[in-house]
C-alpha cells in the first residue's frame, strides 16, 4: 500500500517560463524506452514477483517506490514548460523580433506549430504531461521484465539506468533554463546511485551463492554443448574482431578459454520442408488444374 | 552486404514429429520481446551505427550476422514442430486413445483447438513461422537499442543474452523432442559464450579509457548532484534494504560511500501550476456561467 | 514524493493453490484496458497537470495512490496463483485423476498448455505478474487520458470505473477461490466508491460554476452551428430509433428540444480533390505514356 | 448493410487553399484516441453486439453510420489542406517573402519540413489522409469498448463525445481558415447533441429499469464489502481532497453516505510467495553453486 | 454520407449453437491484418483521397462501403457463436459425456477455458465481438495503404484480397456449422470477385494509359541506374534460382531482358562514419579518463 | 547461416554533409510499413517457411539476403547524415546567415529543433539510425505476411516494392544532396528489378499449374456461391463506377462474365441477438430492480 505527500523529491520549476519544444523532447525521459515510468514499473513488478530474500524485495520496492516520484517531478515540469504557451508565440510576434516576423507572416497554424511542439500537447492533453516518448509513441508494458530471476532482471536494471543516465545526460546538454538543468542535475545523480547499486546489488547475489554466470547459473552446464560455448564466430571477412579481450584469454565466468573460429561453416544440413495437409491451401499440392487457357491467368 | 548458405548453423530438426502447441510457445525465443530477432537487429543497428575503433564494429556485425543464422533455425524448427497438423489430431481419435475419445466428441473447431496452438499459424501463416512471440504479439522496433554508448549498449547486450538464455533454458525444461533439446543445448551455449563475450566487451572498452562507471563516464561529475549519489533512499516502512551491499561500504564505481538515509524526505516543495490561456479550454477559467437551472447540469 | 507500507490495502491470498487459467485471466483488470493500471496512471496524470482547485487535485491523488496499491493485490495474487505450476500438473498425472489420463498420453508441451495458461507467465515471467492483459497484450500510455479540462475527464472517469468494476464483477462470476473472491468483493466495492465519487465529482464541478453541458461550457455556444445541435439524424431504415428519450422532449443541457430528422440528407455538395504537383507522383498526371506494347504491361 | 451517397453531411473545403501543419494536426480528430474513427467503430460495434431494445440497437447505428460521414468530411478537409503543397512553399521562396528568405537558404529537405508537415503525408499517402492521429500513431481498436453493457457504453461514449468536442473546438482556436471554422462549427454542434443524446440515453435505460448506480447494478450488492463501498480513502498527506462533495453527504447511487477516511492503514498482510519448481530457474533455489573464484564471477 | 439498412449482405447465422472457441478463431478475418476492417478502411480511404477519374473513385466507395456490411456480418456471427456461453458447458458436464467427464473434475476457470475460448470475449465484451484479430491483437491503421497512386494501391488490393480469401477458405475448412459454412461460401464468391475486380482496374488503368510497370511509371527511367534493373542477384550458394523466369528471358515491364548475376560482390567501399560533438556523450572521445583503480571499473 | 563483407552493395555517402532533417524522412523507406526492414523481413520468412520446389525457396532467400544489405545501406546513410549535428546550426548562427539570425534568438531547444530533425536520433540514438519509421513509430511484425501460400505471397511482395519504389522516388524528389540521390538511383533501380521479378514468379507459378485466380485455385469454385462471384455491387448513388473494366465483360480469371448490379439489396434478414446468462451481467436482464428514488440514479 502507497502514500504520498506533495512535495516533490526535488525541486522541478522552470526558470525562464515555457519552452514548449522543450517538454515534448522532455517527455523521452518520462514515457521513452528507457524513461522513468519504465523503471517505475519494472521495479515494482520486480519487487511484487520477488521470491528471493527480504532484502532484495524491500530493496526493488524502495527504488520502485522512488521512481513513481521521478515521473512526478518530470510531469509537474513538463506541465510548468507548456503553461505561457502559446502567449508567448503572439508575444514574440507583437514584439517584432525575427523570430516573430517570421511568424507573422504565417497562417497561425504553421506559427503555432514552428516552435516543433507535439500537437498533442495542445489539442489532447491541455497542455498537460501524458505517458509518451518524444515522438508522442505510447509507454508500452512490453519495455520491462520482471523475469523471476534476479540476477538476469538486476543486468536489465543496470542496462536501464545506462541508458537512463545517458539519455538524462544528453537531456541536460539540450537545456539552457538554470531550472530545468538543476533538476535534472539531481537526477543524473540518483542515476549514478542506481548504476552502483545494481552492479552491487549483482555481487551481492553471487557473493550470496544465489546465482552466477553463465545465468542462471542452476542449469547443468553438461547440458548445454559446452564445445561452443567459448567459441567466437567471425561472421565478416575481416578479422578485426580477434582483437578483443572477447576472442582470446581466460573468460569471465571463470569456466574456460576463449577461442576464435576464423572460418566458420555450418554444423547443420539445409532444412527440407515436408508436404501439408490439403486444407492448409498452400502451395505444394494442387489437385485441380488452373484454367488452361493461358491467356487468362496470367493477370497477376 | 551479406551471403547466404542454406545449411544452417547447428541441426534443427525435431525428432518426434509434429507439436503444434510447442511451437506456439518457441515463437517466444523468436520474435519476443528478448528472442533471436531483438538480438540480431540489436546488434546489426549498433554495428552499422558504430563509430568506435574497428574491432567493436566488426565484432557486433560478426554476431548479429551470427544471430541472422539462429532466426533462421527457429523458423525452420517451428515449420516443421507445425508439420503434421491437423492430421495428427485425426490419428489420435481414430486410434481411439483417451485424447482422441475427448477430441471425438467436441466440434472440430473445438478439437483443433484442444492443443492450444496459435490459430494464425494456421490461418494466416499456413504452418509457419512468423515474427510474433507465443502470444501472438508482434516484435516491434522498440523492443532494441543502439545508443551511440557502446558500454551503455554493451550492458545491454548482457542483459538481452541473461534474459535470452533464462527463456531457452525454460523452453528446454517444457520440451521433450530429442532433436528441440539437442537444437536448444547448442543455442544455449552460444548464450554462455555471448555473456561471456559481453563481460568481456565491458572489461575491454574500459580497459581502452573509453568509458567507465558512471556511464556515461565523460559528463563531468561535478555537475551532477555529488551529495546524492551515495544515497540509499528508504521508501518503504521497515529497513531489511539495509542489509544488501548497496546500502553500505564502498561504490562499485569508486567514487564514495554508500548511505542509509532510512527517514527520507522531500527536498522539493509542492508544485503549483499556474493558469493557462482561454483557448487551451481548461477548467480553471470560466468566462460564461454554465446553466443556473439547477435540475439541469448536473446529468454527468 | 510516495511512500510505501508492506502490507496490502486488503488480503490478496488464495485459498486453493494455484490456478494459472485463471491468472492469466486474472490479468485483464490488472493490464488491460479497463485494468487497474489505467486508473492508476489516469489518475495521477491528471493530478499531476491538474490546474484547478487544491480539492480536486489533492482527491486525484489520493485515488491515484490508491490504484497503485490495487495493482500490487493484484500482482501478488497473480504470482501466489501461479506459485504450484507445474507441479499440480504431475500431480493429476500420478493421480490417476481423470484429468490426469488425458494429460498423461500427451506430450509434455501439450499438458502443460492443456490448461490454456499464458506460455510467457512461465517462459518470460518465471511465474509471475505483468504489465499485460489476459491476451498478453501490453498495457500502452494510449488508455489514459489527462485532457486539461476536470469535467471530460471526471467522464472518463466515470466511465472507466463502470467498465472497470463491470470487469470485476464478471471475473468474481468465473472465480471459486474464496481466497480470489474475498479480494474481488473488496475491490467491486471500491468500484461502487469510486464511481460515485466521479459523479459526485462531476456535481461538484457544475456546482462550483467551473464547467458544464456541453463540455468544453466555456466555448461560446453561437460559435456552434445550433440548428443541428439537437437533432437527431435517422441513418438506418426503419425508426426505432424514434422512441428512446434523446428523439424527442427537453435536451440535458437545457438548452434546447430534441429534434427527430426521419430522413437526413447531405448538407454538402461532393468534394473533388485537385490535382497535385508532379513529384507526388501520383495517378492524375502522366507526362510519359507507358509501353504501348499491349501484351506486357498488363501483368498486374 | 451500408449505401453510400457521394455528397458529404456539410460542407469541407477549405477557404485558403492548403496548409500541411493544421492537416498534420487536424488528424488528431480523425484517427486519434477520441477522434472520428474511434466513435465511428465505437457506435457500430456496439450496435451489432447489441442485445437489448431495438430503440438502442437502431439509435446505436444511426449514429455511428453518421460518423463514418464525419470521417469521410476529415479526409477530404485533410487531402485538400494537403493539396497544393509543396507548391506553396517554392511560391514563399519565389515572393521574397520572410519566409521565403528563411526557406531559401535552407536545403530542400528542410525547408520542406519548414512547416513541420508530417512526413508520411507525403512520402507514404501522397497527400491525402491516413488512420492516424496527429503524431502519425495509428488508430487501434483498443481505444473503443464494446461491453454487452449499455449503461457502462453510453458513459463510454458520454466521455467520447465531451473528450472530443473538447478536442474539435481546440482545433477550431489553432484555425484560421474559414472553411475549417465552417466544417468545425457544424462538427461541434453534432458533438453538442451527442453529449446530449448520451446523457438521455442514460436517463432512458435507468428509466426502464434496465440498470442502475453502481454499475452493473445486477450485481447482488451483498456480495461486496459494502463497509467500503462509500470511503473515501486520504491517501495524500493534507486533508483538501475532505473538501468535496465526494468525502460527505448523501452518495448519488442513493445507497448511503460518503466517509471520509483520513489515515487508512492496510487491511491485508504483506503477502509472502513460496518457492516455485527447479524448472523455473528463478533465484530462490541454487542446486548448483557458482563458482567459488571470488574474482570471477563478480563481472556484472 | 452513409445510410444504413438493418438486414444484412447476406445470411449470418449459425445453424448449431455457441462455439466460442470459433468465434474466436473467425476474429481473424474481422480485425486481422487481413480481415474485413481492413480492406474496408483500406478501400474507404482510397476513395476518399482518389483524384483520379470519377469512375475509380466511384468503384472504390461501393467496394468500401460494401466491406462495412462484411465487418457487420462476421460482428453479428462471432456474437451468436458466443450466445449461449458458458452455459452449454454446464449442459456438458451435466450430461455425463467425456468431455464432460474432464471438465468436471477441473476448477472452474479451467473448465471454462478448456475451450480455448477468447478470455476478452467475455471479461471485456460481453459475449460480443471486437476489432481484434484471433490472438486479441486489435486491429491498427498501419495495415492499410491509400499511396495516392492508383496502381499501387490496387496490387494492394489485389493482394489483400488473396489473402483474405486464403484465409477465409482456411476458415472454411475448419468450419462444421453449416451455418458459418453458408456465410463463407458468400464471402469466399465475393472475394473471388474482388480479386478478378482489381485484375481488371489494373488492366485498365495500364489502358488508359494513367501508369505502367514499373511503378510509378511517370518517374524518368534514366534516372535509375538502369544496368542493374534486370540483374537478379544470387545471393545465397546454390544457384537453382536461376531455374526461374525471374532469371532470364524478357522482363514483364518489357524494358529489357534478365540476366543472372551468379557471383554477386559489394559496388560500393566500406562507409567509415565519423566522429560526434562531445554533447552527445558516445564512445570515441573520452576527456575524462576513467578511475585507474583497475579493481573497479570493470563491474559491468 | 549467414556471412557479411563490410563493402556495402552499393554507395552510401552523402555529398554535402549532414541533413538531420532528411535523415528523419529517409527513415520511412529504413523501418516504415514498406521499408527496407519490411522485405528483408518478408522475404526470409517466406524463405525459411518454404515448401514448393527449390527454385522458389532459393530465390526468395537471394533477395531476402541481398534486401539485409538495403537496411544496412540505408543505416549507414542515416548515421552520416545525422553526424555533424548539432554543429551545423552553430555554424549558422556564427555565420549570420539569415537562418542563423532566426535561430540565435531562439532558446537552444526551439534552435535544435527548428530543422525539424526527430529527437529520439540525439537522445536515444547518438546520431545513429533505428528500427523506426519517419515519424519515430517502430517498425512491427505485423507489417509482413508469410502465408504459406507462394502466389498470394508474390502478389503480396509485387504490392511492397510497388510502394517501396513510389517511396523511394519519392524520397529522390525530396533530395538534393548528390550523394543520396545516387544512392537512391540504384535502390530504385533494384525496385525495378524487383518489381519485375514477382511478376515474372506469378507467371512461373501459373506456368508450372500451382496455383491460379481465384487464388487459392485449390479451393473447390463449387464450394463458393457463383452466382454472386461476378457480380460488381453498386453501393454509392450513381454509377459511375460501372465504366470501368470490373463492371463489363470477360472476368480476368477466364471463369465468366463480370455483371453490374446497379441497386443491391441485402441477401439476408435482420440478425436479432438472443439474450445471454446471468453471469454476462448485460443488459437485457434485470433480476434486481435499480433504486425507485428517481432523483438518485439520473447522475449519467
Amino acid at each position: 500500500m502507497f502514500y504520498h505527500v506533495k512535495e516533490t523529491q526535488y525541486r522541478a520549476k522552470p526558470a525562464d517560463g515555457s519552452d514548449p519544444a522543450y517538454a515534448r523532447k522532455l517527455q523521452e525521459i518520462l514515457g521513452g524506452q528507457f524513461g522513468e515510468m519504465s523503471v517505475m514499473m519494472q521495479y515494482l513488478f520486480q519487487g511484487w514477483n520477488c521470491r528471493g530474500p527480504a532484502k532484495y524485495k524491500d530493496m526493488l520496492l524502495d527504488i520502485g517506490t522512488e521512481e513513481i516520484g521521478h515521473v512526478e517531478m518530470l510531469s509537474y515540469m513538463i506541465a510548468q514548460l507548456l503553461e505561457s504557451f502559446p502567449e508567448d508565440q503572439e508575444a514574440a510576434v507583437k514584439s517584432g523580433s525575427m523570430v516573430g516576423e517570421v511568424l507573422k507572416g504565417h497562417k497561425p497554424s504553421e506559427t503555432m506549430m514552428a516552435a516543433a511542439f507535439n500537437p498533442q500537447h495542445f489539442i489532447a492533453n491541455g497542455l498537460g504531461a501524458a505517458p509518451n516518448d518524444s515522438n508522442g509513441y505510447p509507454w508500452v508494458g512490453r519495455y520491462i521484465i520482471s523475469s523471476g530471476n534476479l540476477l538476469a532482471d538486476f543486468r536489465a536494471n543496470l542496462n536501464a539506468e545506462s541508458q537512463g543516465r545517458l539519455q538524462a545526460v544528453r537531456m541536460y546538454e539540450l537545456a539552457t533554463d538554470s531550472g530545468v538543468r538543476d533538476m535534472l542535475h539531481f537526477m543524473i545523480a540518483r542515476d549514478t546511485m542506481h548504476q552502483n547499486q545494481w552492479m552491487a546489488a549483482i555481487e551481492d547475489i553471487i557473493a550470496e551463492g544465489l546465482d552466477g554466470t553463465p545465468c542462471p547459473f542452476n542449469f547443468p552446464l553438461e547440458k548445454e554443448m559446452q564445445e561452443v560455448s567459448g567459441q567466437f564466430w567471425n561472421h565478416s571477412r575481416g578479422t578485426e574482431s580477434a582483437e578483443g579481450a572477447w576472442a582470446q584469454g581466460e573468460r569471465p565466468d571463470g569456466l574456460g578459454q576463449f577461442t576464435y573460429l576464423a572460418s566458420p561453416t555450418p554444423l547443420g544440413d539445409e532444412p527440407v520442408l515436408g508436404p501439408v495437409a490439403p486444407s492448409v491451401h498452400g502451395t505444394a499440392k494442387m489437385p485441380v488444374p488452373p484454367s488452361t487457357d493461358e491467356t487468362k491467368p496470367y493477370l497477376g
